[in-house]
């Protein structure tokens, strides 16, 4: 370490440094006005900040000094270092012009009910150590559901139950679990050689992660090809294949994940009939409905659920495409005492009688980590501010703004639709001279994309699905208004005519 | 569900509600102001509410309506409903008056620093979906690696490195995934069965739960007992002769938790000398300092970190005791590529150049889910606006409390110390006739807890360890200052009081 952490300095004093005092309410109360209108500026001015960070690995090392500082800074030069220093490497997530990944979708109800869950502090890990966290967070995944219309299997005023978690891959890994134990119960412990999980090539990443964690045998993880022509949604009848085929080999098939809505090209897999087939073999059926389940609260989506009375757990981020911040993945499970059975702790320390003798849940055993944020708060201040009418609006609004894009899209002939839009993702190419030879499609809608993203106006990603290079323009960043879809249409089309002017085809 | 849910009202419109903007820059304004002088406030009076929460189970679900609301309800109303429907059932963790399990402790400027990490909403996957992101943890990583005196080895700026994670729940499953994995290269899948983990019987719960997730065999997780003669330390010498004789029967030791602050009694297990153990059998070792780690940021504590540079990976929790609120566990580890190795994914939906050619680091390879909360700032805010020195007089004001009660108790012959204190928790038991027979002991001890804790004045929880149920007196919560402990004292002194008064003894 460099001198300055030496003895000398940082280990020498040991006495106190005035009187500290962490928390004083009336210097709270003026440190937090302060920085609520630095946020309310931020919002307000974000569109002069560039979409996509300009700056280089290894920026910020050089700006900070490597070393906390001794003594005490004032907040004002915090607050600017915070616009010098981190503004500049943000890319801005919050853009009405971010339109990569599935944008991460924001409100005031939500930040004012995340300021009162931080403001709390509350550990929820059972129901003692904060009632009102335990029981708000039942209400309002009870509340959620009836808004999906899950059956009543999957709420607490029925069989089931639900629990916040912060990832869609923490809800995945907790249900696997749950399916693995109650698997390893009649194999024994060495079983775990046998169980095989499926999912599809679309499906996201961190459910192979959510697999390998758990000690699935990476040989036993089937990750089934999806094609173009199913709009890369799972075959039941190819799984039913994969699965007998598993079966006849002696091994056990434990779990499938059904997306609706993958993220690549928000691909929606037949849950009815993908958990016919789970259900011949007692497959435990998680549903990852991250993103395309926010959608399901208004009845033209909900069809992409049916089915879901045949599954065992559900996931759904309203982080996502449900004004929440992150994060906040909500799991549901058909019988949260398997989830209880593989999850459960009961050290003495946390041993009370409303545990012991009340039938009270316990959040902790519904998840991997004992503490738990009061994160409830959030959704129950979103789904009170808004209504449901609202946020039907809100997913209507994304939806009409994509379909306008891809009206952009069709109606130029350089362009082309990729993958039908089932949601607010477009996926699209330049392809103005229908070229049948993919490596230079995708060289050109990389450099496309390249180009694009370094004018900083907007931020648009891409993905490659039945090997097919594609841009993604996923509308849904909360701020976004018609004007910016059009806005980055038109960027869109001048980046490609002066690609097609720079003579590109003919100089490769 | 109810007649609520049917088609007639949820889902009969279809048309857009006026023109809805869940994030219009004045109305955040507006409604954060006033969230922000209702936080103060309730921080301004919270030693006015019971510190544990009086409500009986189910007593939200009878307030709140069955159905989220159609449309939208006035902010002010949900403030009122906060008020009185959420705050009743909340037990108060930020209460001067909470001594109950860990406190969690928080600070204005951790307020702040959540409010920028939720308004930015930044999703740092990887570097370029927000270079600030992770480029200021890996600072704050640092930043505290220096304060701990760790060596290089743990840092970016030497071999090593660190990550924020939710909980150390998930700090320890990613360590030892990453253990197992190692492994497995040489053994191969089937080898998990072989994999042997250790920690004491005063090891956090969560590590069991850590192992059984990621499927070592629960007959291989090796809970060795310690005793009060070690203060309830692991024992070097009994963990040689487990390990051995696992050895001997063919099994291979993979992993061990050693705990600097033990959750029952703040044990500190032998860092140094299990290492030495641990290294001749090449078994992983972590170090869980969750809560008595922050205490080693004072050069007086610091030995308890001895050895850390044969350790492989640790973690500290700044929400137990260093101001930064939920949720913050710190791990750092020796070899990031192996924690990388277990935990990568590599979708195409999230390649981009930087992580292909530079080598930046895309922290959702160091952690269990995708997203990633800009939770840095949080760590930078404290460390800036408080400097070392109010740190390091932050945690000697806490222990110099603990300490004032723990005399307390010492100059009082009904009480007595059952644990030497060894941070800022006192374990103790009300013992006023010297009484051998235990059953009774803790009978009324169970009596004095229930007692004191009903008055809603004060939260202490209890533990048991070598079978000896003690209370436990945890110094800690922001708020709290010496008045707050002395008048906790006089409140248990009394309680006990009436209690004996009641001549429970002879009515047994």
């Amino acid at each position: 370490m460099g001198s300055l952490h030496e003895n000398n300095v940082y280990f020498s004093s040991s006495k106190v440094v005035g009187e500290f005092k962490p928390l004083d309410p009336e210097e709270f109360r003026r440190q937090a006005h302060q920085m609520v209108d630095f946020i309310a500026d931020y919002y307000k001015n974000i569109e002069n900040y560039p979409v996509l960070s300009q700056v280089e690995p290894g920026y910020l090392r050089n700006r900070l000094p490597e070393t906390p500082p001794y003594k005490p800074e004032p907040f004002d030069n915090i607050l600017r270092d915070i616009q010098n220093d981190i503004i500049p490497g943000m890319t801005h997530w919050l853009s009405p012009n971010f339109f990569a990944f599935f944008p991460a979708t924001v409100s005031s109800a939500a930040f004012v009910g995340e300021m009162l869950c931080t403001c709390f502090n509350a550990v929820g890990f059972n129901w003692l150590a904060s009632p009102a966290a335990t029981e708000l967070e039942m209400v309002v995944m009870d509340w959620l559901a009836q808004l999906l219309k899950l059956p009543k299997s999957f709420m607490f005023s029925g069989s089931g139950g639900g629990v916040i978690q912060g990832t869609t891959s923490e809800a995945i890994l907790c249900a696997l679990v749950a399916a693995r134990d109650r698997a390893l119960k009649s194999l024994g412990a060495a079983g775990i050689s046998k169980l095989v999980a499926y999912c599809s090539d679309q499906t996201h990443s961190t459910y192979s992660k959510a697999c390998k964690l758990a000690g699935i045998f990476p040989c036993n993880i089937r990750i089934i090809p999806a094609s173009a022509d199913s709009n890369f949604a799972l075959s039941p009848v190819v799984l039913r294949g994969v699965i007998e085929a598993d079966v006849a080999s002696g091994l056990v098939p434990l779990f499938l994940c059904a997306s609706v809505g993958t993220t690549s090209t928000t691909a929606v897999d037949p849950v009815s009939q993908l958990a016919k087939v789970a259900n011949e073999h007692e497959v435990w059926i998680h549903v990852d409905a991250a993103y395309g389940g926010s959608a399901c609260i208004c009845p033209e989506f909900r069809h992409y659920l049916d089915g879901v009375e045949r599954v065992d757990s559900l996931s759904l981020s309203p982080h996502k495409w449900l004004l929440s911040y992150l994060d906040c993945s909500c799991l549901w499970v058909k019988k949260p005492d398997l989830l209880v059975k593989a999850l459960n702790t009961n050290p003495e320390y946390l041993k009370n009688k409303r545990s012991e003798l009340d039938s009270v849940v316990d959040y902790k055993d519904w998840q991997i980590g004992t503490g738990k944020r009061f994160k409830a708060l959030r959704l129950w201040l979103i789904m009170r501010s808004y209504g449901v009418a609202n946020l039907q609006s809100h997913i209507r609004s994304d939806v009409r703004m994509a379909k306008m894009f891809e009206g952009f899209v069709k109606s130029d002939p350089w362009f082309e639709i990729v993958v039908p839009r089932t949601f607010s993702l477009v996926c699209f190419r330049l392809n103005p001279f229908k070229e049948s030879n993919p490596s230079y499609v995708e060289h050109l809608n990389k450099k496309l994309l390249d180009s694009v993203n370094s004018t900083g106006r907007l931020y648009m990603t891409h993905s490659v699905a039945g090997e097919v290079y594609m841009l993604r323009f996923a509308v849904g960043a909360t701020l976004t208004e018609e004007r910016h879809v059009c806005a980055a249409w038109k960027l869109i089309k001048e980046s490609a005519e002066a690609l097609l002017k720079r003579s590109y085809y003919n100089s490769v």
